[in-house]
């Protein structure tokens, strides 16, 4: 193609790839098993090659899809129209970890558990911690504003965000904000950036506020019976008072998964949690702070209401080795689903207390439209990991309107309940088909009008967010 | 004029008000001296109302300036252009608190000291407490994403808003997100109605997430002889890893003005603060949290650290009543420095460690172009108000190029301090000349995209935060 000779003599040589096993690697990311291939990769190593190549897409009017680690779940680093899939690799330097304000500066292209080990070693805390953290990039972490269980306590990657250093897709270098704890100077464009799924420019820089790291944490895991039990129990932890710093919710067959198909050492815990045939559900729930009396004290009171709600057992993990194990078994659930059947990821999030709600609608939504569901994560924000497994669904249910169907059975629910239909996954490009179940005309008005006035040519990220 | 008639034919006549006492409180708030008058003032009482209104302005471009309690510091509410005042007086319900999901639903116009109490009764906390918590409305504190003291442990508005309703300037409703903890679906359009400053459409209801109301709270009030000295043990707070819930810096001629004109319980506590002749400075410390034991601890280390820098005293504030006094001085400084003079009063913010430069900055600058500042406010969050007062200054230099000059000096040692121009008070009217020290032109480009968008005849709130 024309423009490819023209691209690769404005920036650098060096910083394009075509070759077959580059542009497969960046067609899929971990969403179902979609491939869309760009016609060029670019690894560009600085700041002003990103700038040059943004311009001459404009110019051009070449789609351009920003990549980061390719860990998304809603398809939205594939470059769906083709054009150039542009790689934050290289800019993987955490720049400063300033101790005295409790900020960092880092590249987009850092790891998320780089950063949050970088910064402990100093005794400071960088809480949002998504199940791919290590292997996800912090700007990624940006594009869909990530959560993760911690995000129960400490809120998700929008808040601990400052100021970003963003190229326009004209070209233009700028900072949204500055690198202050509160920011009332006009529109806040770091927010509207955030969750903006690499539609508006390319993040480049992040400066980021941090917090003192907790001395202690406490894991305790409880099991149920009734899966209804574990979540009715959820919201009344809060009222009493408590905060912990995450609550994660896991259904049995979860844990089967695991059992089946994950790591050795995770394997020999999940067949334990699987002993009795009568546990349906497994709350995982962590406390920390400074204090341990006091943390051992709000473990009594979350002891108390588990009880009051048929827990039929709870469990101290001892040990940092039991600690990391039960951790590294929740994170790992989506991924073993997927060894087993492709599957489709649903980020469904509600008021904290209608989960119960959520969850049986799930499960009779799945008997009426044939399909089996794995449901876990985040119980304590009230959002919801639905994975929903092809297994012997034929390809034309599966990829037609009668599972899509089914699904928009599920997201008017959460609507009904106050929710939405993505908490921290995103829109991207599998959701966008469902916008309209919770947003007007005029939504996507106001949003199309915001993107206009960001990328005048539509070359960012094309083909995502809304149809 | 005609379009009164008009306006007053398509909106049930009892709403609208234009005697000259109404249109004179409508037409200044509590920035400076400042007085520009709407046409006329408008008292809704449904949002169909505010709907039709709004439909109207925008077909016969009539400029409306939404109206709270009027307690804004930068002429966010004064009507420039003229044209409507639109009251949210009559929006003043709290709609629902639900302790189940530790969220509340409330109208615009309620009080923020209002809703504070109505959910403490229920055990739950709203943290954003501006200085004009006893008067100013929610919807105000939206615009702005006012902060207060306790915005140093718990965030600004900004980070208790889940959804807001909102009419836009062609008449549309809409709810921006979901009553959701978390949210991923499409542009955060919640997030840019924040700090919009009621440039972007009018905000009706809201949606507020609620925390556990903590239950002890320890105040201390630390003497330094030295400003330095008091704003450099701020920062060493924090890397103790403690988190107060306030820390607020005063200036010996703060209580001054408050030891002259406050109430006379303040003039009494006033009077003891200021015996000591040395005494320059002081810091009014907040602990709080469910744990006395541990919160008394943090107190020692804090101790510590005060007594590192030369404090040369430290009080508990032992009752209830002390507690309310010292916060009840802190609050009324603006209003007692208003009682002895006009003053500007600039929010600057920068990093926290870079608080002493500011402040010697200021003081500096002052020197230079001739003016007395007080200075005071959140220094935990490196937020300083300043207020210059005008004293003897001719009306000219005051209102001139001289003063100006020295606040822009003041405007760019903040950038270049990490900081910005306003932290939580708005740019509104009186900022909008400095915003070229802190954006680019870019910046503006992309903040009139964004307004042209939302309202395209440019009738809500016209002549703020852009010249």
């Amino acid at each position: 193609m024309e423009w490819i000779d023209k691209m690769k003599k404005t920036v650098s040589d060096d910083i394009w790839h075509s070759d077959e096993a580059i542009l497969a690697s960046h067609g899929s990311d971990q969403t179902e098993d979609l491939v869309h291939l760009p016609h060029l990769v670019a690894k560009p190593k600085n700041i002003e090659q990103i700038a040059s190549i943004l311009k001459f897409c404009t110019d051009h009017k070449i789609p351009l899809t920003p990549r980061g680690a390719g860990t998304g779940l809603s398809g939205g680093s594939l470059p769906v129209n083709g054009g150039i899939s542009l790689s934050l690799d290289n800019f993987n330097s955490i720049l400063e970890i300033d101790e005295e304000n409790l900020q960092a500066t880092v590249e987009a292209g850092v790891i998320n558990e780089t950063f949050q080990q970088a910064v402990k070693e100093k005794g400071l805390f960088y809480p949002p911690d998504p199940a791919s953290k290590g292997s996800c990039m912090l700007g990624g972490n940006i594009a869909h504003s990530s959560g993760g269980p911690k995000a129960l306590k400490y809120g998700t990657t929008r808040d601990y965000v400052l100021n970003l250093e963003v190229v326009l897709p004209t070209g233009e270098i700028i900072w949204t904000g500055a690198d202050t704890l509160k920011y009332s100077t006009g529109y806040n464009l770091t927010h509207l950036m955030i969750g903006s799924e690499g539609t508006l420019g390319i993040v480049t820089k992040i400066v980021f506020k941090l917090l003192p790291h907790p001395n202690h944490d406490l894991l305790l895991l409880a099991k149920f019976d009734r899966l209804e039990d574990a979540c009715q129990s959820v919201p009344q932890i809060f009222t009493k008072g408590i905060s912990p710093s995450a609550i994660e919710l896991m259904e049995r067959n979860a844990i089967e998964f695991v059992n089946k198909h994950g790591l050795e050492n995770n394997k020999a815990v999940a067949t334990t949690m699987l002993e009795n045939q009568d546990t349906k559900a497994y709350l995982l729930i962590e406390v920390d702070g400074n204090d341990l009396e006091a943390m051992m004290d709000d473990c009594g009171t979350i002891n108390e209401v588990l009880e009051n709600n048929n827990c039929s057992e709870v469990q101290f993990a001892d040990t940092a080795d039991q600690k990391e194990r039960l951790w590294s078994i929740r994170r790992s659930i989506g991924e073993m689903v997927k060894v087993h059947s492709i599957y489709k990821e649903e980020d469904t999030v509600v008021k904290r207390a209608y989960l119960p709600e959520l969850l049986n609608g799930v499960k009779s939504i799945g008997s009426s439209f044939g399909f089996e569901s794995v449901c876990y994560g985040h119980a304590g924000d009230g959002n919801l990991h639905i994975n929903i497994i092809k297994g012997d669904m034929s390809d034309d249910k599966w990829n037609g309107t009668h599972l899509e169907n089914g699904i928009r059975e599920i997201f008017r629910l959460c609507k009904k309940l106050g929710g939405t239909i993505s908490g921290e996954h995103g829109i991207g490009l599998v959701q966008k088909k469902y916008m309209n179940e919770v947003l007007d005309p005029i939504h996507f008005t106001l949003m199309k009008g915001i993107k206009n006035t960001f990328d005048p040519a539509g070359i960012m990220n094309p083909g995502k967010i809304w149809e």
